[in-house]
């Protein structure tokens, strides 16, 4: 398995002025072609591996369908000559918005393009999250570690992003890499959409670096009330996560963390 | 100019069961629209300022462009409601193709979507890069520190990322930041346009996080001999420099660091 996540090639390794031809693992990353009823959609740049949940993870936090449901299957394409292409086969009476996958165009409405039209974006028709669950402080700093502990191939290569589900005791329930954060996600919501834990109800989603708007975005898609990082949120991340009911904790580093958004849920 | 690239917002900080409501910077992130003669052809997440090198480093660096000299101007709309739409005015005679911007999705060929497919995507028609410029190690070991150095805003905030460029000799000559890493590598290459530094010669970029596909496509855009980061390169970012021509060295930390392609530029 880990075989098709890195490769090892060879490089020169210097320290000081001497150097030396060595071999090393370097996180894979190829192209993967996401195509709906034959139709090619998207293509994003991934470590192979946990491919169907990549595809039914992207299609939800990109609201390309409404519900996991809404997806009746995802599969490597049979007529392509290698492995990257997958095919999402839509559920009876489903139709999508093909438009929707356009995401780095969006519609000019006549207030403009601001942080408020790109939340509204986000939040789709959704209300905002309500989830109660509320998690003491002791297990949020508990988090990274377990998400560090549960990576794979970071250890070898130093160059894999973690997404890691996450139980409200802490428990981890899944963790995924990629060479890309947003990919890192949407396996975890993929993995949890086949195992029909969506919305992520009491559930903590937990990410390696910093959470962007796009970050809160997917998590939001999959309704995830807590969303905790080892690094800094944006301004528009903590805006997207205080209209849409969401917990933000950035920085959880040894006993510390700060909380930017639904501190209801911490403590 | 600072004011515009971070916000203060109200977080709890928590050490180990106590917490305090405290102020907090926070890098801004804000949508940004790019259009064409009018045509709003892609919208980014950015970190405001430096949007007119954003979007000249753009259009270069994902080949809406062949030359920078092709966009004429770069100003904000003078109709639009807020400061987030850009309007760019291709030089006299200057057409482009805009389906190029649809990087997300690749035009299927008969041979499928692979590795080789996306580096001859991103090489466009140009051959391999053949400056003969070479870096002693030491120079590329002090970059780190001049890139962190020039960096304003992470500091106060921690969520940023930053791109730099250096000359032969590690002399800073520009270093930008941003919530997106592609974002920071648009706004050198940008600057670089409009001081006529374009295509890169003799000249390093450098970059703070990670390099994947992406970035080294935007390095090879912008004819960049050298790439340097903090962190790992990915299998593919590594197979497109050596097809490229350009020099990758990562994990530049104290007096160590690897080079994984391009090894004749170094020492």
């Amino acid at each position: 398995m880990d075989g098709e996540r890195f490769d090892v090639v060879e490089r020169d390794e210097w320290r000081g002025a001497a150097h030396q031809r060595a071999e090393d693992a370097v996180a894979r990353e190829e192209p993967l072609e996401i195509r709906i009823g034959g139709v090619p959609v998207a293509v994003v740049m991934r470590t192979p591996g946990d491919d169907e949940e990549l595809v039914r993870g992207f299609l939800v936090t990109e609201r390309v369908v409404d519900r996991a449901e809404d997806v009746a299957s995802v599969r490597h394409c049979a007529d392509a000559a290698e492995d990257n292409v997958m095919q999402a086969v839509l559920a009876r009476g489903v139709e999508v918005d093909l438009a929707r996958l356009r995401r780095n165009l969006y519609a000019s409405s006549s207030c403009g393009v601001c942080g408020k039209t790109s939340i509204a974006a986000a939040m789709g028709c959704a209300p905002p999250i309500a989830d109660n669950v509320r998690v003491p402080s002791d297990v949020l700093y508990g988090l990274p570690a377990r998400l560090r502990a549960a990576q794979e191939v970071f250890g070898r290569t130093g160059g894999l992003h973690a997404a890691g589900l996450f139980d409200e005791r802490g428990e981890p329930l899944a963790v995924r890499e990629d060479v890309g954060r947003h990919n890192a996600v949407d396996k975890i919501v993929g993995w949890a959409a086949a195992a029909g834990l969506l919305p992520l109800s009491r559930r903590i989603l937990m990410v390696s670096g910093r959470v962007s708007f796009e970050i809160v975005q997917k998590a939001l898609a999959a309704r995830a009330p807590i969303l905790a990082a080892v690094s800094a949120p944006s301004s528009l991340a903590v805006d997207a996560a205080r209209a849409g009911g969401m917990t933000i904790v950035g920085f959880v580093r040894g006993e510390r963390m700060c909380v930017y958004a639904g501190a209801e849920r911490v403590g």
